[in-house]
C-alpha cells in the first residue's frame, strides 16, 4: 500500500465518509435515465453507469474479495466490465467501449452498489487496518470519479443539439466585478512540499521534500470570464506568436475558438452547464480551457503559469476545505468570489509543472501500485480542486493531472511572473 | 413521387398496413430497455429509438407537415434529431452521433410515434390520392427500418462481453440436412426485369425493362453454415487466391477468419444471434457473410455469383410471401429448409451485380427523390429478403444494397455458374 | 495464359513492338532527375524508376526466368522490390514505401533495363509461342505504364510549390470552339461486344458475348474545358442535389471547387500540366475530372453517363489509332477537336458502368491471372484511351478502371441521355 | 536576439566555426546522390537536401536579409520551401511533404551554399555584432542539423529492403567488457544549472539559477547493448508493470520488442546503421531507444532516470569536447568506452526531466524568439551529446528535447537512484 498510517483519521470516521461517499455518488445520478446513465461521449469520458460500477469494482475487489473470508462477488461478469486500468487485475473491457453495456441497467448497477456498500458495512467491525485504509483510499477514488462523473454526463448532455439541463439553474445574487489582479510577490526560498503524511493522500503527492522556489509572484486569483473575453476580443486565439507549437497546431486542427462550451449566441458570450445554456458571467472564474489556452493566455498577460512548488507555497496557509466545492447534487459551476479570494474550490489551477514523479516516489506493490505511477509523462499538474470537487477533497498536496488539450474538465488558470 | 399509381392496393388495405406496421414497430421494441434502445454501435448502425423516431419522422413530414392543413409538429427540434439523410429537409445531426441523443427518452419517443399514428388515422378520411401514396411509402420505409432495428441491435449486443439475449431461443425442430445443390439451367435469353407497376415498388426497381441474360445455371438454394465450415477448415479465409483484392485485404486488415458472430468454442463453432450465442446449425443457410466473403466462396466452390437478373429470372414464378420472414416480435434466424427451396426470406442473397440505375431511372423531385438514387455507387445488389424482412416487403424486383465489407445485415450467398 | 492466340500479328511485329515500347518509355524519362524519378507523391502513384523497373522484371521473370534455359537474375533483390501486386510471386515491398527506394539508383535502373531488353532479343529467335505471347502481353502491360509515369510523375511536380515544367509547352495553334453537342441515337438492341480475339486484348476485354442496349442517344464529342467553367459558375459543386451522396461527402471533404490542377488565377482558370501552369483552353476536353464530377455534371445537364456498352457499340465503326495520343515524349494534353470528333484519344471517358466480369470470365491459372480479375469492384470503367496512352494501345473493347474518386489520370466525360 | 554577449569568443573564431560547419555539411553528404538527398522517410525526418537548404536559409533571412544592404535572394521561391517553422517568417512548404521537392536537385542546393557562404564571407567584415551574433547562433543551429541529417539519412536508408551501407565499417579495435556501474552518490544540496552567459548557448539552456538536487547517486557510465540484451532476454518488452501505461500502449501499437534498427539474424542481435547491418556490440552503449523503453529499463533494473539537473550538477566538472563526437563524415555510431568514461558524446542520454523553461526565461523578440520556446511541452531533455554531435557542439547546460516516443536519434539511457 502506498499510504502512510493514518493516525489522525479514527476508524470510525472512516466509515463515516464512506457512508457518505456512496450516499452522495448516488444523489448525483439520480436526476439521470438509464440511457443518460449508458453512452459514452468520447473515449476520455466514461458512462455515469460506468462510475457507479467502478468505484464499487474497488472496494469489491481490494476490501471484499481480499480481505473478507468467503466473500463472493455479487456478479462474476463485473471484474472484467468495470475494472480501469489495472494490469495486474487481468483483462478488461475496452475503455472506448464502456458505452457498449446497456446492460446490466442503471438499477441493476444501483443493486450491485447496494450490495457492495452493506457488505464493506457489516465486514467493518472486522476488517484489519490495511482492509480500512483501502476503504479510505476507495472513498477518496470513489470522490475523484464523482468529479469526472458530472464532467462526463456535462459532456454528454452538450452533444445533444437540445442541450438539455439536468438540474434547474441556481438563483444568482449579483456579484460586483472583482478588481484587477492583486500579486503575492515571494523571494527565492527553499519550501517544503508534498504530503506530511498527516491524513489521507495519494501515493504521488509524496515524499514530502524540499524544494528551491525562485522569486515570484503568484496573483490572488484566477482569471475571469470577463477577462478571457477581452483576450478573445483581442485575436489571442489568431495569433501565433502567443502559443506553443503543439497548441498552435490543436488551435488549427480543432477550430477552436473560445473556451468549451462557449458559443456567441446573438452577439453575446453563453456557455453551456449542468443546467443547460446561460450567458456567461463575466466575474466568475474562466473554465474549461486546456493547458494550451492557459498558456497562451498567459503570453499574451505578460505572465505565465505558477510552477506547482509556487502555487503549493503559496496555498499551503489557506483551508482547503473552504471555498465553493460540490456539497451536493446540483448545477456546479465557478462562482465569483464575495470576500478574499483563496486557493481552493471553483477551477482546478493548470500549473506549469509536468506531472512527474517526486525525489523517493515509488509504486506501491500489487494493483493498487498502478494508481498514479504509470501516468506520469505528457500531462500537466493541476491544483486547487473544483465547483465538483468534493468538499474535503482537496489538499494543498493535492495534485490532479490531464493532459495538455483537455478541457471538459473544470479547468482554469492563475497567473504568475517572474520577479 | 417516383411511384406508379396503385390501382391493386385498395385505400383501405393502405391504411390497414400503416397501422399494422405501426403496431409491429413498437412490438420490436419491447423487451429494450430504454439503454438498449439508445445506443449506437457504431457510425452504420443507428440506436433502435432512432428508428422508432425517424419513420414517424418521414410520416409527420411528408404526409402531415405538407398534406394536413393546420397540422402543428409534435416537437420543433425533432426534424434536426431524425432526419436521416435528406439534404432537402436541411440540416440534421450527425449520422455518427445519433447514439448520443439519450433525451428524448424511449417513452417520449414512443409517445411520438403515438401521437403521429393518431394523427395520420384521424387524417386519413381527408387524404387524398398523393398522401396516401405517401402513407404506403412510409410503410414500405418503416419496414426496411425494422430490419434494419433488428440487425443494429443485435450488433449493439454483440458488442457486449455479456452477450446478452434479447428473446428466449424456439424450439427447434430437428431437420436432415439438405441435400446437394441442384442446378436450374438456363439458355442465353431476353428476360423482363424490373417493377412492372402493378402495387408498390421503390423507384430503384423500375422502370421495367428487357434484358439479355447469358447462358447459365443458378444454384436451387443457398449456401448452408455446414458447407461454410467446410470452406473454413479448407483455408478459404488465407488463400489469396480466392479473394478479391479489396477483399484480401479486409480480410487481412480485419484479421477476418469467419462470419460475423461466429466464434470457435470450445472446437466447435457457435454464433451469437438474438437469442444468445448458440451453436451453428449446419442445414441453414449461412448469413452475416460480406460480399467478398461470398465471391471467395464461389471461387473455392469453382463457380460464381448469380447477376441480379439471372436472380430476378428464376425466382419471379414463386411466390415473394412465402418462406421464413418476419411476422412478429421474436428470435429471428434463417431456417434449414423443410420443403422445396424457394427464393424469398432466410438470407438477403448477394449477386454480382453492382447497384446502378435501369435505363430510364430518374430520381423524382423533391425531397423524397433522393431515396435511393443517391446511393447508387460503391454497392452491390441482394436479393430475396430475410428472415428480418417483414413478410410482404419482398418481390422479385426489390433490390437491396450494400457495400461490400458490410455483413452485419442477414446476408447469404447463392450460386451460380456460366454453361 | 489468358490470351487467345494472335495469328494476325507477326513475330516480327512483336519483336518490334518490343523494342518500340522499351524506347519510348526510355524517351519518357529522359528529363527526369534521379531525383524526379524516386519520389512518390502518394500511395495510388509509382516512381518513375519504379515503372521503369517494374516492367523490366515482368519481362525478366514470366519471359526470361521461365522460358530461357539458365538465366540468371540481373539482381537477385529486384523481385522484392520490383513485383506489383501478384501474390503468386511472393513476397513484395509494400506499395506505399515504393517512395523510399533510393538505391539503385536511375542510372542503374536503366542499366537493369537494357540488360534484359538485351537478353530478350538475344533469346528471341529460340522463344516458344508462349513466350512470344509473353512478350506481347508484357509490351501492352508496359504501354499501361507508360501512361501511370506520365500522369504519376504530372502528380509529384504539382506537389512542388515551384510547379516545375517537365517540357516546354507546344505551340497552341488557335482551334474554333466546337458546336454543341451532337446526339447519335439508337433503339434498343443486341449488340456484340468484348474482344472478338483478332490481335492482343487483355483477359478483361472477353468473352466476346451479346449485350442488350436500351434506346438511348450519345453525345458526338466529349465536355470541353469552357462547358465545364459553366457548370462551376453556376454552382454545380455546391448543389447537393447534383452528386450521389459519396461524391457529395467527397466534395465537402476534399474541399474539391474545380478539377484537379486548376486554380482561380488572377480570376482566371489556369491548369497545371506536363508544361507547367497556363491558362485553359475552353475548346479542349475537360480532364483530371473524377466520376462524382463526371456524373454530377451529366445531372446538371440533363443526362446521363453511357454505359460501357453503348460507348462500345458507337465506338467499334472508329479507327482506334486515330487521335490524339501518346506518340513521343513531350508534354501531353487533351487538345481541341479540328475536324469530326471520334471516340479515342485526348481523355479516358467515365462510363457509368461498374467493372465487373463478362459472362464467362475466368481468371488465368498462375501468377498472370492476377492481372484484371482480383480489381472487379469499387471501379468504373473507362474508355477511349487519352492523350497519355501509347498509340496503337487503345481498342473499342478496351476497358480501364479506376475507383470513382480519382482524377490524376486524363479523365473526362461524353454525355448520353434516354430515348 | 536570445543570446548574451559573447566576449570569449573572438569574431575571426565565429568566422573560422562558420568555416568550418559550412565545409563539414557538404562532406556529410558527399556519398549521398540526388535520389538519398531528396527523399523523406517519415514526417519527423527532413530530406539531406532540405537540412543542407534551410540552414543556408537561416543565414540569408537573418544574416544577408537583415544586416546586408542591398542583399538580393538567391531564389525567391526558397523562402517558402525551405522555412521550417517560423510563422513569423510567413506561409511555408508542409512540413510533412518536404520530400516532394524533387527541384532544385542537390547540385543547385550546394550551389545555392556556396552563394550564401561567400555573401557571409564577403560581408563579415561590415557585419555588426549582432548580425555575428546571429552567425555564430546559425552556425550552431547548423551542427544542430547535422546530427538531425545522419540521423534522417539512416533512416531513410533503413526503409530500403536492401540496406544500404552509407560509409563502409571502421576497423573495430576488440575492447573489454565494461564492469559494472559505479555508483557516484550526492547529498541534498543547492546547484547552479544553467548556461553561465560564457561563449555560446541557446536561450533555453538560461537563465542560469539555483535548483535543489535531492540525495542520490548517478551511474558513471551509460547501459550497454549487452546488458540490453539481458533486459529482452529477461522479457522487459512483455511485462506491462515496467512501462508506463503510454509506453505500454507504444510497445502493444508499434509491436516494440527491442531497440530500433535491432534485428535476431540467425539468432544474434544485429543492428543497423550507416555502414549497414552488423552484429551489436555488447560493450558499446545501447542507443535508438525512447524514453518509454529507458523509463522501462530503469525500472527493471531497480533504478530510475536523472533528472537533467542531477545530471548536469554531475557533468559540469567534465570536458565537453573529449569524448566520442562527430569529426568529419564517415559512419559514427557509439563505441566501447576505452578509458574512464565521462558524460559526453556516444549517446543522448534520456533525463527523467519534462522540457520546460527555466525560471525567468523568456523567448527573444520576432522570428529567433521561436527557436526553442515554443516546444517546451510533451518532450522530455535528454543530455550529453552523441556520436553524431559535432565536436565542440554539446556543453554541460545543453538541453536537447524529443517526444518519448521517438528513438531515430542516437539516444541512449545513464541510470540514477534515490539515496
Amino acid at each position: 500500500m502506498p499510504l502512510a498510517p493514518v493516525p489522525a483519521v479514527t476508524a470510525d470516521a472512516t466509515r463515516a465518509l464512506f457512508e457518505h461517499v456512496r450516499a452522495l455518488s448516488e444523489a448525483l445520478v439520480a436526476p439521470l435515465s438509464d440511457a443518460d446513465a449508458t453512452v459514452q461521449s468520447m473515449p476520455d469520458a466514461s458512462p455515469a453507469k460506468w462510475h457507479l460500477a467502478h468505484t464499487t469494482w474497488f472496494f469489491e475487489t481490494f476490501v471484499l474479495r481480499d480481505y473478507v473470508a468467503d466473500y463472493r462477488l455479487f456478479d462474476a461478469r463485473f471484474p472484467f466490465l468495470f475494472n480501469s486500468y489495472y494490469e495486474a487485475e487481468g483483462a478488461r473491457h475496452a475503455r472506448d467501449r464502456r458505452g457498449m453495456i446497456t446492460r446490466p441497467s442503471l438499477d441493476e448497477v444501483l443493486a450491485y452498489r447496494a450490495a457492495v456498500t452493506a457488505a464493506v458495512v457489516a465486514a467493518w467491525p472486522s476488517l484489519s487496518t490495511d482492509a480500512r485504509q483501502l476503504v479510505e483510499l476507495g472513498c477518496h477514488h470513489e470522490q475523484q470519479h464523482q468529479e469526472l462523473l458530472l464532467t462526463d454526463i456535462l459532456h454528454l448532455f452538450s452533444c445533444n443539439p437540445c442541450e438539455p439541463a439536468i438540474w434547474p439553474a441556481e438563483r444568482k445574487v449579483p456579484v460586483a466585478m472583482p478588481g484587477p489582479i492583486g500579486w503575492l510577490a515571494s523571494e527565492e526560498r527553499v519550501v517544503e512540499v508534498g504530503h506530511d503524511g498527516t491524513g489521507f493522500a495519494f501515493d504521488c503527492e509524496g515524499p514530502r521534500h524540499r524544494a528551491l522556489v525562485p522569486a515570484h509572484a503568484i496573483a490572488n486569483r484566477t482569471v475571469t470570464n470577463g477577462e478571457w473575453a477581452a483576450f478573445v476580443a483581442d485575436g489571442g486565439y489568431s495569433d501565433a506568436r502567443l502559443w506553443l507549437s503543439d497548441g498552435w497546431a490543436w488551435v488549427k486542427a480543432e477550430r477552436i475558438i473560445a473556451p468549451l462550451y462557449w458559443e456567441a449566441t446573438d452577439g453575446a458570450w453563453t456557455r453551456f452547464g449542468l443546467d443547460g445554456r446561460r450567458p456567461i458571467d463575466p466575474a466568475a472564474p474562466v473554465t474549461h480551457i486546456s493547458f494550451y489556452e492557459a498558456d497562451a493566455y498567459a503570453s499574451w498577460a505578460g505572465a505565465r503559469l505558477p510552477t506547482e512548488f509556487e502555487w503549493e507555497a503559496a496555498a499551503a496557509p489557506h483551508a482547503a476545505d473552504v471555498g465553493n466545492f460540490l456539497d451536493h447534487a446540483g448545477p456546479v459551476e465557478p462562482r465569483p468570489a464575495v470576500s478574499a479570494p483563496g486557493f481552493f474550490g471553483d477551477v482546478w489551477e493548470w500549473t506549469g509543472s509536468a506531472y512527474r514523479p517526486y525525489p523517493g516516489f515509488a509504486a506501491a506493490e500489487g494493483a493498487v501500485g498502478e494508481y498514479n505511477g504509470k501516468f506520469m509523462n505528457g500531462q500537466f499538474v493541476l491544483r486547487g480542486g473544483s465547483c465538483a470537487t468534493p468538499r474535503g477533497h482537496a489538499r494543498a498536496s493535492y495534485r490532479n493531472f490531464f493532459p495538455p488539450h483537455q478541457r471538459w474538465q473544470f479547468t482554469g488558470v492563475r497567473l504568475a511572473k517572474d520577479l
